[in-house]
């Protein structure tokens, strides 16, 4: 369903789209779906729903304008906007206007506006080539981890990992540093290591060797594939060198190479195997409602 | 609960948000709550979705940039998308990003990027001075009709009507004249004229006197003063002949005069009695859901 959407929103498939030098994005997260409310807090839920589309920004290599967000259903507003707030104060990203509405459950749309200083031109997820190495910019499956050990009840023992999972943070000065560094694609990893790499692959019109999937301490290496929502940063870079040097200056740990890319487009190989589409699958039911004429 | 969020966001409290010269604005529309799919259909709320966070645009005096979207719940998608994007296609709004997810009903957010043309200071709420003549840019009421019409059965006799309920029109040739013509403040009837009357008095710290609620074809009186939902704009101008003059060459209807503004700025009259808060009040369901700690 999402292809039929693609072939009539041609503008539709990066992290951001493009408008007039501005970055613009948008992320739904809805209470049940993209956030346990047994488990987390609605603050932590508002800070999450900040946080992914700033992530989305980071992820073209732009910095935050300002968020506009809408909330719908039943919900303790003043905690809702603790967590909101807390994040676009730490993500420089305020949050300026929105709507509130009565509805079933609760979901908070977050749009964002951002832009690339000084009129530099965003990284795309189509971009890479043959001979790239891939990096990540951390550990992954921390926020697959954390939210394991809540699960489990252990949540206390595990706070690094909890707090990943609870208030994950979008990599700004990451992206950044690596569209300085000559990045030419990225993607931020929402869904998973897996998944994603698939799709910044298919964008590119390259293959992609994957030698191995960074764990973040905690992390199994199944959660470091395909956990999902940890907002580290994948991208593709042609000379290692020179992002190890951008990285260092901007004061930021060197990102991870976990692989490179290749001249066979069809290559998705992870070790000795395929590469596997590990990581969250949107999963959207769609019915088909009669529409009602004039009656 | 408003006034909390207003208390914490101060660049709140206009139809959109100006940030470096862009206008932001966002609306959630909810099935059951914005638009009764038993009357009317999913691409109607598709539309009204988009039109109505363009009309916030219109009523800066302003034109759109991009649209976002952001779809959660269970929905005929590509039925949905037809009202949306004949809804972009009409405002000369394109639909370029957002997000698809799961959830309970339907709610559709639609975050809208806009700017005055050649950087003209858009029209605030706030500017309007004793003196000024209030104007709104057509009759009032159809939507409320329509929608009548439809809960009766009798949508077929009420076709203007019904349309009007259905694919509600955003105001932006007239919101570009208004401010052309030296709109001092200005607000789109997306509640009602007697509670959006209300906002604008108070946004500028002026009375306002009401002469007349002018109906739609078929609307009635009270539908005029408290329907809601027509998108029609209301400003406030100091030189009534320029309105006319700047209308007319942008080949409008020439807005309606309605009241004036005063120099006593706690009165708020409609004819002989008090300028009641008719229209749409906001009711926002707010509980006290425990956020749940690390467990």
């Amino acid at each position: 369903m999402l292809e039929l959407l693609r072939a009539r929103l041609p503008a539709i498939g990066d992290d951001s789209a493009v408008v007039e030098g501005l970055l613009l994005c948008a992320d739904a997260c809805v209470a049940g779906v993209h956030a346990d409310l047994s488990l987390v807090g609605v603050d932590d839920l508002g800070w999450k729903a900040l946080a992914a589309s700033v992530s989305d920004i980071a992820a073209m290599g732009g910095q935050p304008v300002a968020a506009l967000v809408t909330v719908s259903g039943t919900v303790d507003l003043a905690l809702l906007y603790d967590g909101l707030l807390a994040a676009a104060e730490e993500f420089g990203c305020p949050v300026v206007g929105g709507d509130l509405s009565a509805g079933d459950g609760l979901v908070v749309s977050v749009s964002v506006v951002g832009r690339c200083p000084d009129g530099a031109e965003p990284v795309w997820r189509s971009g890479a080539q043959a001979g790239d190495t891939l990096f990540v910019t951390g550990g992954l499956g921390a926020s697959a981890a954390g939210l394991a050990m809540l699960q489990s009840g252990r949540g206390r023992a595990a706070r690094d990992l909890v707090a990943a999972h609870r208030r994950p943070r979008a990599r700004l000065a990451e992206g950044q540093a690596a569209r300085q560094a000559g990045a030419t694609a990225m993607i931020d990893l929402s869904d998973g290591l897996g998944i994603d790499l698939w799709r910044l692959a298919d964008a590119s019109e390259v293959g992609v060797v994957l030698e191995r999937a960074p764990a973040f301490p905690g992390a199994s290496k199944a959660q470091a594939l395909g956990g999902g929502e940890d907002y580290e940063l994948l991208f593709a870079a042609p000379d290692r060198r020179r992002v190890a040097t951008v990285f260092g200056r901007a004061g930021l740990r060197s990102p991870l190479p976990v692989g490179r890319c290749t001249a066979d487009a069809g290559e998705r190989r992870f070790g000795d195997g395929e590469l596997p589409r590990a990581g969250w699958q949107h999963d959207f039911p769609v019915t088909n409602t009669p529409s009602a004429g004039v009656s």
